[in-house]
């Protein structure tokens, strides 16, 4: 195509086909998305743009969160594309996780013309005010000709540390005007180093008084900041831990072994109790969940220094290398996972044996998704000395995240096998997920633990004191009666599943799951 | 119980206690529940109030949008209770529906104590942020001496014509604080009349220059409202419609004949055309829903004037019987529905075979749900001569709203039988109501309409003329491949469910439903 015909074709492009193509020069390659009316031209602009592959959700928490498992094992943003308020709400939940998560997402948002909008038609609504509570980057493009550079800088918010959400509305006429223009990829800002004098004061610190114990987060729990985190822990006999909400760990044989903090205040405060230092890696002090009456949320011992290495926004990585580099710490000899699976357990269900199964079959390189809530706090202990794993939880405790988040993790990573392990309430919050597992093909092998209650609550209720609950408070902790039955529910969605009654058929089904070209889903009755 | 020791149970009452009992003081009976830790307290004092049936949601946009139908059909505010702000957002969409419908709803959320939410703990959210887009009245109660003033007002807020979202977010530590002191129900708003020159002056009008079309919303389109509508209708020749969304219409054997706008705008604008006035009675004009690059949103002529009888938030039904008053209309002949239904149909299946066995199978007094989208098209028309029915439709535009409709439509009104109609796609978003039909043994016959596919999206696109869809995005239109079994997701529910190969089973599975003392499910390929 020669300056003049190129040129020509510039001036005849929308504003949502700018948006698109910006989006492309940008990086993003994933679209996960239910779109609508307004969107349409979007829509066609991305059946012209095969750079960007799209991904269909049945609804939008399921569309959101894929788009959250898609950053934690790439480290870049997918978009969302949704239908206005609406449609945006419906992913907001789930955008509560990815907030807390510190992942790049950028949403993308249809919005009416501001002259239709003041008609008060049905799906008029303030998108901007459902974006605000979850939008580190926020706009609204009312002009093709600037929907392209408004893109750019949506894309380049995204990656603003530690991870941003950036939503980008654009109004019909926007995306139907001419004069769209493609505007270059922005480069974005990187996460700056802690000051020097802090890693010094910590290094000196960890000379002389020990033990310390290091509660890591951001990147500081996978790649080279695991590495640096092992040198420095190895060489001042110091202790790893994550808070129990964590965006994502690498684990497993040859990895360093990083506890989980319980998510029980009491067991969490008892875990910390022994150390004479704290020290925070691109994570905030670790607090109970919720306030209670009975007691304080805090969990670290109030006699012992809490110091931060790095900030949430700061290069957490970066930081630990440091810190290794000022302390010699050259080898990770101590403390890294040497690797031991439990055998295969047998007979009937128990939450140890469940735990050993997983451990014992999990493939190298699996990616685990882990809402198993109650019935699952025993599986991470189980399975650190499997193979090589990354491990990602639920960060911001909205539940309904673990099927959707697979589904993002397995888009990311073809290559490798999803094990998604999820609590049954959680999972009916987006079970819509399952279908896009088995539209796309994806190698997502789901575990529901079907205990027919939301336990979490039964236990909160007893905590707190207020005696033992009356019919009327259980039937909102149960959620049997009619008990949900999980294999008609993966089969609607087009997901082989079974049921197993046994820990032989459990670990039988797993190793199906993981052989298997497609997705499958494995009820656990308990 | 003496005056001594009430007042030192009082003493001894909580703040949540005082919400909930305040609740039940002012009228309000039904609470639809997803309620998370931060909620315990209240739960506890719902657990001890029995006048407050608690129905429980798997899912929170199945929680709003059944406080909406049990709206619909009781003109009284039910309550939700939901957790946190992720519990509401999840919400959000179905909130949207209900702000359109005009019903009164009180949302009741629970927020962390003040000083536990500076923690950035994983739940910590803005629960004020996500509800003021759909929070007419919106407060957050942070001390448990306040709790009982402020749920009384937030319940007489609710009844601030035409119909109010309140929203109540209670602390933590205002739910468990002691002092809560149970206020009295105070006295709600009632909708005004519109001034008595303007009933004149459309009753002149009317008397003159014809003929006339009215577009009624609100209370104009049942009860007394739509007698009188009737009456004026009668006395001077006019048509009555309604938006394509409404709230709820009365309609069969002995009630006006209401004709619904088509959704299709220059099907609407068709309709209008030959009015030589278009009078408002508790609506706005009706607009297309969307914007188009090729066409205005307007539906009425340009040459034809709007005047309004009553707006939204006017007494409808009382200006209604002021007008047909001033033109001394006391006869409904000629306009009322006599009733005569279709033969029931045989053979392959059809849209118009479809409408017919419903029309012909629909049981006096059924309250229809109607989200069938453009598979449905047919059947209001065909209904019309049935017995007397209500009929509700998606007010917001926003999909998902069928299911819990009908399930909050059927509490609240438990002796009649409730038809839910949905296309697939939307039925998908809210899919975890049809177990809260299953817990509460709810008489809803849910018939799916699965052409699999969001045909709508097909038909705008094509109305856009930016060309045939190619495959990436025909694939986002389709939601085939794989193919939802609502059989079996059904019975993942606990519904027992069938799919129909022809109009003959259709009637005999609607009846099956109708007769049956629970819920079932009817899936039509199309």
């Amino acid at each position: 195509m020669n300056e003049k015909l190129r040129e020509k074709e510039s001036e005849k492009m929308n504003g949502a086909e700018s948006v698109v193509k910006t989006l492309a020069a940008s990086g993003v390659d994933t679209c996960f998305t239910n779109p609508g009316t307004s969107e349409m031209h979007l829509v066609a602009a991305l059946d012209r743009t095969p750079e960007i592959r799209c991904v269909l959700g049945l609804f939008e928490g399921a569309v959101t969160a894929a788009a959250d498992g898609y950053a934690r094992m790439t480290g870049k943003p997918a978009c969302t594309l949704l239908h206005l308020g609406p449609g945006l709400a419906n992913g907001v939940a789930n955008l509560h996780n990815a907030a807390r998560a510190h992942v790049p997402l950028l949403n993308i948002v249809g919005q009416h013309p501001a002259e239709h909008l003041r008609f008060e038609t049905p799906l008029a609504s303030d998108v901007e005010g459902i974006a605000r509570p979850y939008s580190n980057w926020l706009r609204t493009t009312k002009s093709a000709l600037e929907a392209g550079r408004d893109a750019a800088q949506a894309v380049a918010a995204c990656y603003d540390p530690p991870g941003h959400i950036a939503t980008l509305i654009l109004t019909a006429d926007a995306a139907w005007g001419e004069g769209g223009v493609v505007a270059q990829a922005l480069t974005p800002k990187k996460p700056t180093m802690p000051p020097a004098e802090t890693i010094e004061a910590i290094a000196r610190l960890l000379r002389s008084e020990n033990p310390a114990a290091f509660v890591l987060g951001g990147n500081a729990l996978y790649g080279k900041g695991l590495v640096a985190a092992c040198r420095v822990a190895a060489a001042c006999n110091a202790k790893l831990f994550s808070p129990y909400p964590f965006t994502r760990m690498q684990r497993g044989a040859g990895a360093a072994v990083v506890d989980r903090l319980p998510y029980v205040p009491q067991q969490a405060a008892d875990t910390l109790k022994d150390f004479k230092h704290l020290i925070l890696v691109g994570v905030v002090e670790p607090r109970a969940y919720f306030a209670s009456p009975k007691r304080s949320a805090r969990l670290v011992a109030a006699d012992c220094p809490i110091h931060t290495l790095a900030k949430v926004e700061e290069d957490s990585a970066g930081a630990l290398e440091a810190l290794a580099a000022a302390l010699s710490a050259l080898s990770r000899a101590g403390i890294v996972e040497k690797g031991a699976r439990p055998l295969t357990p047998t007979g009937a269900i128990s939450l140890p044996g469940l735990a050993d199964a997983i451990a014992a079959t999990l493939p190298d390189d699996a990616i685990v998704v882990d809402e198993s809530m109650t019935a699952g706090r025993g599986i991470m202990a189980a399975a650190r000395g499997a193979g090589p794993h990354d491990w990602l939880a639920n960060t911001g405790g909205s539940i309904g995240i673990a099927l959707p988040l697979a589904v993002g993790a397995a888009v990311a990573s073809p290559e490798r096998r999803v094990l998604c392990l999820t609590a049954d309430g959680s999972a009916m919050y987006t079970l819509q997920a399952l279908w896009t597992m088995a539209r796309e093909g994806l190698k997502i092998t789901t575990v529901v633990f079907a205990n027919r209650a939301y336990s979490i609550l039964k236990y909160e209720f007893k905590q707190l004191g207020i005696g033992e609950p009356g019919q009327r408070a259980k039937d909102l902790f149960e959620i049997g009666r009619p008990d949900l039955d999980w294999v008609a529910l993966a089969k609607g969605m087009g997901v082989p599943a079974t049921r197993i009654n046994n820990l032989d058929e459990f670990a039988k089904e797993l190793r199906r799951g993981f052989e298997s070209g497609g997705p499958r889903l494995i009820e656990v009755p308990l």
